[in-house]
């Protein structure tokens, strides 16, 4: 009997927060008032020019094919935001839109990645980054990103896990789950390593717009016309505006890349949603201010949050510059229990919470960083205030 | 220097029409009276209580992520499409809603096929088959189908073509380009050679609703259990709704299948457009009258065209049961000269008749047919009638 499931499958790795995500989904479906710092999207709508120019598209008719690698109005759009954002020239030929930011992710790894070749990932990484890597035929390579240093690494740490057959590092600022934003300095000191190496990098920039403290993200494709032919730059308009269902990601590459990605596209998918890539268009089009109007809103409820977290003993929060998450260590509190049920990591710690004080976070193991739970802040302030009230009460319970 | 794009891209083949439908198109924006035959998609508009349901879908702000596979109301549609139409019972976690029929024929074939399998592919073909083999790292075996049998093949020449390695068959059942369709008597018999042999069988049923002269499609799924449990089932609402823009296509499989596709597609794209999605479950909602109505619309394209191509000398159609296209066989005129060139052919046929008649039609072959072009008949009647009369003025003037 032949084997049923590709070989390849066998990589990916179950989930180990499924389990405890379903069930939180489970008890807010059975009526349960469920505080959930777990969702990894904006809790805004779509904004209204946004969906209104989608009903336009409907109207005219626009529910054909597009261009496989997107419509050539749009790819032009976005040309135009990596020249005015990101201070980078790309052609439209070399950008590609997909159905998310994640299938620019996978698209770009399945393009670039040969057995055996390894992928540098940050640690604690975006939990898709391994797998994607491993079912692309990679190899992912960790590199342990410190606390001390607000979890992001340095020039002189990445150079240390390079080995020859190093293909590529994943380079996500703002970093999901950490919030760590790499200044210019550090960028640049990184491109410097990566130029020397000859390994290209992907830029998931998908956080770019949510900074906070004055910090500035900067793209590494910038650095150099050397890295910029080493960089594939993912972006998409998801976080930003708060458009995660449309499902529109889109990448810059080099040319000869972009033309790889864009074959395999064809075949394996074709365009992303006629409907959706109008909509696209005009959220790239829309006024920074509205933007910035998020931001400000993203920065209040951090600042809100960092300061609730203080106040409870036995647990800390590395500070984010930039996204809407919070690493909240608990690691310290291993060790003791909680109503008689040992805590010993952060699956135990989540599922404790989540079964006694009806508070919904995500395990710090699904991003290698088992002594910590996630906490977006993608929810209103009020319920945030809640979550923590319990949070607080069920860290004072232990013992 | 490393290799920069991955060894696996290299298999994909560069499109040979790409360069005559760019010119097609080119022509079209410049003003220049085009009549297409090249196109994949209904001139339809997509249904008003498909577009209102989309509409409805933003304005209750259905614009967050799903679950990855698919809403669950919307997979539920889909089990009871598959009950009625095709007589098959599948569970919700069997189904898989992805970025279009595509997408799903990708998916399906990156799950199961492991380096060298080999996946048999009824020739002509629809052209991303062979490709998305490939890229998937399996071998295509083609088997011939003769025009003698309306392009269908038989259980004894399925036969000849398994080996040892034959892990798959795709069957495409109405066939693009050649619309043949298979009867439950033939579907039976090559179901049997499947099931001996053990192989799987990827079920392309996306023109399932377009059948003419009577003909009924089977799915081969519903021949046996042990069938079923080899038959991936691939489908979506873009040829039948007008939907193609929209990109939602979906697929049926085993659990342990359907399992690993999900587990894959969760990490590498996630799902497919929310409002599509939403539109989805009102297109299967469609009163089935209005199908139909469609369907009569494109037989009686049919019928006129066959009518049309049979009173033009050199030239045959292979009259077609399903689907919307026609094999125009133009080996015939191999050797002539039109305006002093010499047609030797299907690309030199094509690009004379865009050139000198401005026909657009898609050389054979892409299809692996090189004694053909395809003509789709997605395209009014009028339309129709001038683009045949320049073909027989073509054909006329060819010497």
């Amino acid at each position: 009997m032949k084997n049923r499931i590709a070989r390849r499958m066998s990589v990916i790795s179950p989930s180990l927060t499924l389990a405890i995500s379903a069930k939180a989904k489970a008890m807010k479906q059975a009526g349960e008032d469920v505080v959930s710092f777990g969702v990894g999207e904006p809790d805004f709508n779509t904004p209204e020019n946004i969906i209104a120019a989608a009903k336009k598209a409907l109207d005219e008719g626009q529910t054909k094919y597009t261009p496989s690698s997107g419509l050539l109005s749009l790819r032009k759009a976005i040309c135009e935001k990596f020249k005015k954002d990101n201070g980078l020239d790309y052609e439209p030929s070399q950008i590609i839109v997909s159905n998310g930011a994640k299938h620019s992710i996978f698209n770009a790894c399945y393009a670039v990645l040969d057995e055996g070749d390894e992928v540098i990932i940050p640690q604690p990484y975006w939990l898709t980054y391994p797998e994607v890597v491993k079912v692309c035929g990679g190899v992912p390579v960790y590199l342990n990103c410190k606390k001390e240093n607000k979890y992001k690494f340095t020039a002189e740490e990445l150079k240390a896990v390079i080995t020859p057959k190093t293909k590529m590092l994943i380079f996500n600022s703002p970093s999901n789950p950490t919030g760590a934003v790499y200044d210019e300095t550090e960028v640049r000191e990184i491109a410097k390593v990566c130029e020397e190496a000859g390994i290209f990098v992907l830029a998931d920039e998908i956080y770019e717009k949510l900074c906070y403290n004055g910090v500035k993200p900067f793209s590494i494709a910038k650095c150099s016309e050397k890295m910029k032919d080493l960089t594939i730059t993912v972006n998409g308009v998801s976080k930003t505006y708060a458009m995660t269902g449309w499902r529109i990601g889109y990448l810059a590459a080099p040319a000869d890349i972009a033309k790889a990605i864009d074959s395999f596209q064809s075949h394996a998918t074709s365009n992303a949603s006629s409907i959706s890539q109008y909509a696209t268009l005009e959220a790239l089009r829309s006024p920074e201010e509205d933007v910035q109007a998020m931001v400000q809103v993203f920065d209040g409820r951090r600042t809100k949050l960092l300061k609730l977290i203080s106040q409870i003993d036995g647990v800390q929060a590395i500070e984010p510059d930039g996204a809407f998450y919070v690493m909240l260590v608990i690691g310290g509190l291993y060790g003791k229990s909680y109503k008689g049920k040992r805590i010993e990591n952060s699956v135990d710690f989540a599922d404790a919470l989540l079964e006694g004080e009806k508070v919904a976070t995500v395990p710090g193991v699904s991003f290698g960083a088992d002594d910590c739970v996630r906490l977006s802040y993608a929810l209103g302030e009020a319920e945030m205030e809640e979550g923590l009230k319990r949070i607080a009460r069920f860290v004072a319970e232990m013992q």
